[in-house]
């Protein structure tokens, strides 16, 4: 039995004649003989509609219950387009969390995927030709509804697509693809025909937004090879596989950046140990994401302490600091939202050196001054002034032969 | 541990402002030292939205999609009332059907009720003071989403009493009670503190409207105390409840009419065995609901077949019966939708006679003529002219002393 997953969007299912659209995809992968495993969101609008109504009923929602609300703007997805789809005398049936059935654990708002009856699913597709599952929702080990986060539709799709050894698993969403930049940003920015996952998990965290991360670490664990194209088209879109050696030919596969930024910078504060602890042990417990850290060398004891976080975060970020700073003593605390980040990505720069070099001299030639230098195995991040974002996107694009298809290293 | 069902109809959930009322009615029993299991409906309103956007995507829309689209409207409800309570501090939680787990049979839309896991339900209330149940829906023997039809949440609240052993069943409604008439038509109409099982059934059948008839059956079945009232005030309701003496006492409970009726009758029909049932095998099987049914005695070996059915399967009975016609060969086919039913119900006439003969001399009396007559144990019904319904049923309101409270036969 030849299985195929296919996930959509919440535009992809928005009113009927999208999911027209949908059907023909499904059709279309059914004539090419597969089984369909059709993974939906619930429809564009109906999460926040739901999460203002929970709004209205509580000061804080508890998350077990929001679960509970949540969860059905994916399942009246499921009901319609299987509607749809028996009505075009299509073998078919929706398919909720709790009949998959979706195990995660109790973690409401975020739960992560701990097991899938296959052998049920499989069952079902022996009766059924397409399998409309909504994606998003799980069942915790007390038989509560759980859901799995912003996104959580690809993760549901990579799972199913990983628990039924599928061919592949598709996801449908409003863009062609994985681009090496965004084309918002840059006219020359390539869409890829492959990435790595660990180059697209760079990526997503960098707000390239296509994937849900989690669905990628998945997709990774499993090696379930991801197609992201789009709805709209009948183009090829993007393969996230694992890393093969053409990959590591590419110098850098990808520019990311990130405008949603601010730095804190604590002057000569105790260079001793427990401070780091001191100061993102309490930004942790209150919730607040920190992104770069750096620390520079200490001189007579004392060093300064960068950090970043998003700009969300600023005015509780300063509050705490300024509380916490009563028992650090810097000498200054400055706070700056005028920055962003950019960063190269690329598995091949795991053996290839010189990539950071060409990086900083690029933006050194258009006077883009670097407030701040991070590195991973297969990434180079700089902070720099977000007046200058754009040109230096542009500038690494350039700098890295983007534009050319299958650029490698020289 | 005493339990309390207690059971919100559409309206009684419809926004903000009536759950606060709801949580209010929940907090009383509460303090009254119940375990208490709300049932609710979807907020009025949300099932007619659903069905809508069911028919947009299917001229037939295939009855067990129909269900997990409808279910969501009641989950919905009890994710929100559930927030309500945690935030008023009350140990509560949502409960789907499947989670109950409400058993039923696989007659998706008009599913009956087989089971109810009352052991963890049981265990759920030691956890737990208040369990928000979602009415209307359950769980059919393949794991699939059921429903049990328009005012299915009244069986469920009942079926859930009766399970629990719960020291009752409350049906919040808009409604004060169960009246012994139509307020609208009769303002001497007065709310029965008591009424009996199968009175009950009979009013529910002509019109009362007030429970889902099946919850009835369920309640007469285990004796399940139901005790109808209004949301929107303190005051006592109407206990349904099995039968006891000061009931028989009454002649007649009540008096129900319905006025959307029309009639056909077959004149000069061949009277042989097998013509009832080639008339009504046919409508049976195109879905039209036969009502009342009479034949007289035949003369000549021909006779008169008259019977009634709900006006809007007019067209339908009349096509089928003019081809039916063409074998049995009735001398005349007429139809009459100026009619109306008028009823007197109590089951104090199983052991008074003379009820029937006040009912059709009050009727002739106001030169009331009647143009069928059915009877039942604790039933007479007339067909009359339906100018003449609102004056029938004051006459027989007054007739029977129903304006007095506890009116008990002469």
């Amino acid at each position: 039995m030849s299985i195929l997953v296919q996930k959509f969007g919440g535009t992809s299912v928005a009113g009927l004649d999208r999911m027209r659209q949908v059907q023909q995809k499904v059709q279309a992968a059914l004539a090419q003989g597969h089984k369909v495993v059709v993974v939906l969101s619930a429809m564009s609008g109906e999460t926040n509609r739901l999460l203002d109504l929970a709004r209205q009923f509580s000061s804080r929602p508890p998350a077990c219950e929001q679960d509970v609300l949540l969860s059905t703007g994916e399942q009246v997805s499921v009901a319609l387009f299987a509607m749809l789809l028996k009505d075009a005398g299509i073998k078919a049936r929706s398919l909720l969390g709790f009949q998959m059935t979706m195990h995660t654990d109790s973690d409401f708002g975020s739960a992560r995927i701990s097991s899938i009856d296959c052998e049920k699913l499989r069952a079902m597709l022996d009766e059924y030709d397409v399998l409309v599952a909504a994606g998003f929702q799980g069942l915790d080990p007390n038989g509560r509804i759980t859901t799995l986060g912003r996104g959580g539709s690809d993760t549901s799709a990579v799972a199913l697509a990983a628990a039924l050894n599928a061919e592949g698993c598709e996801i449908y969403t409003d863009v062609e693809g994985v681009f090496t930049t965004d084309p918002n940003m840059c006219d020359k920015a390539r869409k890829m025909p492959r990435i790595a996952y660990d180059e697209m998990l760079e990526m997503a965290s960098m707000g390239a937004k296509v994937l849900q991360i989690r669905s990628v670490e998945f997709a990774k664990k499993y090696n379930v090879p991801v197609h992201v194209r789009s709805t709209f088209s009948d183009a090829p879109g993007t393969w996230v596989t694992k890393e093969v050696p053409e990959m590591e030919a590419v110098l850098v596969a990808g520019i990311a950046y990130d405008k949603n930024q601010a730095r804190c910078t604590l002057r000569d504060v105790q260079d001793r140990p427990g401070v780091a602890a001191a100061i993102f042990g309490p930004l942790a417990e209150a919730g607040v994401l920190v992104d770069m850290i750096v620390q520079n060398t200490s001189e007579d004891g004392r060093t300064d302490m960068t950090f970043t976080i998003s700009r969300g975060d600023l005015e509780r970020t300063q509050e705490l600091i300024a509380e916490l700073n009563k028992d650090l003593q810097a000498r200054e605390v400055t706070f700056n939202t005028q920055v962003s980040k950019v960063s190269v990505i690329g598995v091949g720069m795991r053996n290839h050196s010189g990539v950071a070099s060409t990086m900083f001299k690029s933006l050194a030639a258009e006077n883009i001054n670097i407030h701040l230098i991070s590195t991973s195995e297969i990434k180079i991040t700089c902070l720099i002034d977000d007046k200058y974002t754009e040109l230096a996107v542009r500038t690494l694009h350039d700098a890295f032969g983007l534009e050319k298809h299958g650029a490698v290293c020289s």
